[in-house]
């Protein structure tokens, strides 16, 4: 497989209301240490050469400069400012991405990614052309619609993850589009692009930073590879 | 509202494989007490004098009745053995209800569940006839059929949890029904017969306790709890 250069893409912008904080949730400390510099951390190691643009609202910069500073490799991240909408905020920093690029699209608060996971999403989007993350629901699953619900199969649910990971070329050409509430995720604006998009492994582990006692797992889940 | 007499049904099935270890998940430790045993004591301890019907597989009935011994009410509490599959479990659990009861049935491991929950479901039941637990999905979500994947509005998708509740002769009449393979809980059971059934607001503490990882969050949540 020829390897191509890399760029993850982080977006920073939750304001942490679930949280209960007023510090918002990438910023939290786990281990003297915030949620964010992990995630950084699990992209400077991940085994792949590669450059990080991280994306922070604008009143966050300095704080996110200062945990730049203390990750493994300062020079190969740029900070840059977010837009109103995740839209936006990907767009932009994606502008930085070259379109022969490898980019992978991350939460900033998913800070238990791992290199497998990451590694995973590099070579299945260089092959295929994208790699969302999926791992299968594990509770009982119903579709609310019109007031009333009704089960439905738990085995063909999928509940999606970051790193959303594309040949950059594929993503850019998406952004031209105006944008439209259904762009959830980066998947969703490669699909109205007209263009397939492809599932690969996630991870249970990859959680979403979201409640207090996410904080709690993540914490167990970092020291025990910190050991 | 009028008081009804309170069951609850407590499947302990599971084989444990996905936590890696030969003890069945309900009987792992956290603080040093089994799963179990907290499950049991959230519905002692709920507010509404209840019954207990522990329902287990046959080479565990010693097991789960030295747990019941250190329970806070063992009196109140009897230990059937299960069947093949959950549906013939709980149904052998509910013929120890009388008709006019409410019945609570609960997964062993979700052993999180609080007092407002219990109740909640408690008071739906007796005014609706079911009450059936469930979250909003905090992910972006994918369906998955014929090896195709779309998007679906998050806000759609309820993950259910337990204690599904029901008046119990609504239960009992939808347990004559020859077991079917969509018979993947009670509220489907119930569907099954004919009979609607009425979702009510759960709580993202109340988890399954499947992975490693879980283990974790539950001990958290209980030394809080006992603070």
């Amino acid at each position: 497989m020829i390897k191509k250069s890399a760029y993850a893409v982080i977006v920073a912008g939750g304001s942490g209301t679930r949280m209960g904080t007023s510090v918002p949730k990438q910023f939290l400390e786990i281990l003297g240490k915030p949620v964010l510099y992990y995630t950084i951390e699990a992209f400077l190691n991940c085994g792949v050469d590669c450059s990080i643009v991280l994306v922070v609202p604008a009143e966050h910069e300095l704080l996110a400069k200062s945990i730049v500073a203390i990750s493994s490799k300062p020079s190969s991240i740029q900070v840059i400012h977010g837009g109103a909408t995740r839209f936006e905020s990907m767009k932009n920093g994606l502008s930085f991405v070259p379109e022969d690029a490898i980019v992978w699209v991350h939460d900033a608060v998913r800070c238990l990614v791992d290199q497998s996971l990451i590694l995973r999403c590099y070579d299945q989007a260089i092959e295929l052309g994208s790699a969302i993350p999926a791992v299968a629901a594990t509770d009982s699953i119903r579709v609310v619609e019109d007031n009333k619900h009704k089960v439905i199969d738990r085995n063909t649910i999928q509940l999606i993850q970051t790193p959303q990971t594309f040949k950059a070329a594929i993503l850019k050409q998406a952004c031209q589009q105006e944008f439209n509430p259904s762009f959830t995720d980066e998947a969703t604006v490669v699909e109205a692009s007209g263009k397939e998009v492809f599932l690969c492994k996630g991870s249970y582990d990859n959680i979403k930073i979201t409640r207090p006692a996410d904080l709690i797992i993540a914490e167990q889940i970092l020291s025990q590879r910190l050991k």
